[in-house]
């Protein structure tokens, strides 16, 4: 079965991309990476919400129906399997000039197999040079843009950490390159605050509603780097790998991995999506 | 005649593109725009060095040659011509995660017609609420990743202005979203130091070379917004619009269109321009 719908096509292989598709040539567009379980997109709503208003932002007219039937399309013929659907909206082609219209968007889809094992995965961070700018509206967008983590996750794999922490310009903690990031002190879960330079993610959004049932408390809030090692427990989320603990923080263990807290967490993040998705069946993912 | 050589072949219209072509899903790559005269691109060499040192930094091994011989095949069938030459270099199609290598890197050339009347043109400028991040390695880069510069241009755009002037974060002067910036006080010349967060511009590193041809002394420092509306003359510089004057800041006039001096900053250029070119024939550009 085809992999990629382009356009309103299905297709296998190459798509045929003008060459002045500002996508490709200026990073001129949004993404969202959505986990596929049982066959089901979760939490595709609320994707296909945020990739609407990253559109919004940058003057691009993402066409939302159009882009959830394409996704319907796809996975119409993978059956009841488990994926990663990645949705990338650009400008289109356009005129010269950063500030051109651009013509119709390009809207492609492509679907790819579940990576076993990467749910759940401890992960080692590494503090990042490269800040995230809490000023611009860019840091609360998931554009096509994303040198600046390509480079944080690249400087990350070179001292043998999994993943780059990222700073905001003010010295306080954003977000990992890809994940969201939270911390458990007690009864208390805490994220950085939307206005800390972070993406606001589906699943944190999610963490935030479901602690309670977790039997903690939620709050965002401005956290420093030196609060992360007073915490019981550190971790990430995103939505491909769902809660990933954080074992060590430049080369500092952490003892995440053993907290019960955070896999109550984990739990009801599971109950949660197989509402909408069905039973996780967590020993293939 | 094709206008475009997509990975070692001359091609009219789509290019066949890999889905998962981390160029268009993550503005990861390396792009430069040339200036074409009488069918010969100005300043090749200095472009292609700028564009293998960004692939370096992003560990993307730019083919230098292959691109070389690229932009001659595709000018061959275009004469004597006036255009825009466009390469843009990808990491390739990888595996999934940001700090994954690649495949062989994506290469893409466009010849564009010349847009007449560009050359020169003056320029309103407003403040961005955009800064650039002068402490990222990226800012000195020409990455794929420009939604920040496109976001500044289109907040420009909305207040009349024809482009966005851009400050680092802490508040000097950086550049244009497109363009280096200099500014003239008496018989000096100056431009944002390097470590601005500014991208080192072919045409800025000319102007630094030439000023003494125009009877300027030149110099790269530090510059505040203050500053400029001192000046005697300020001009933005980029390798397709060579030079152009700016005539006002944030509503503000400029007398940069009647400075002596700056014209003759332009004609040093041109004859520097024409030594590799050929005589440019204003009246057409």
């Amino acid at each position: 079965m085809p992999n990629t719908w382009f356009n309103g096509k299905l297709i296998d292989g190459a798509i045929p991309l003008d060459p002045f598709d500002r996508g490709l040539t200026l990073g001129d567009g949004v993404f969202e990476t959505i986990a596929v379980f049982n066959g089901k997109p979760a939490y595709l709503a609320a994707h296909l919400d945020r990739l609407v208003h990253g559109g919004r932002v940058l003057g691009i007219n993402v066409p939302r129906t159009f882009i959830a039937n394409g996704t319907g399309q796809l996975l119409a013929g993978h059956g009841r399997e488990n994926g990663i659907l990645r949705i990338t909206i650009t400008r289109g082609s356009g005129v010269r000039g950063l500030a051109g219209a651009g013509a119709a968007p390009t809207a492609l889809i492509t679907l790819t197999p579940w990576q076993k094992g990467t749910l759940n995965a401890p992960v080692r961070l590494a503090t990042s040079s490269i800040r995230r700018n809490e000023h611009s509206p860019l840091s609360s967008l998931k554009t096509l843009s994303y040198a600046g983590n390509i480079l944080a996750a690249r400087d990350a794999a070179a001292v043998g950490a999994d993943d780059a922490l990222l700073l905001n310009t003010s010295g306080r903690i954003a977000s990992s390159t890809i994940s969201n990031l939270f911390a458990i002190w007690g009864s208390t879960l805490a994220t950085p605050s939307s206005t800390e330079g972070v993406l606001p993610g589906i699943i944190r959004a999610r963490i935030l509603a479901l602690a309670k049932i977790a039997g903690l408390a939620a709050e965002e809030r401005p956290i420093s780097p030196a609060e992360l090692l007073s915490a019981d427990a550190v971790f990430l989320t995103n939505s491909l790998r769902l809660i990933r603990p954080v074992t060590s923080l430049d080369g500092k263990p952490l003892s995440s991995s053993e907290s019960e807290r955070l896999r109550a967490v984990f739990d009801a993040l599971c109950e949660d999506i197989a509402r909408e998705t069905g039973e996780l069946e967590l020993a293939n993912l």
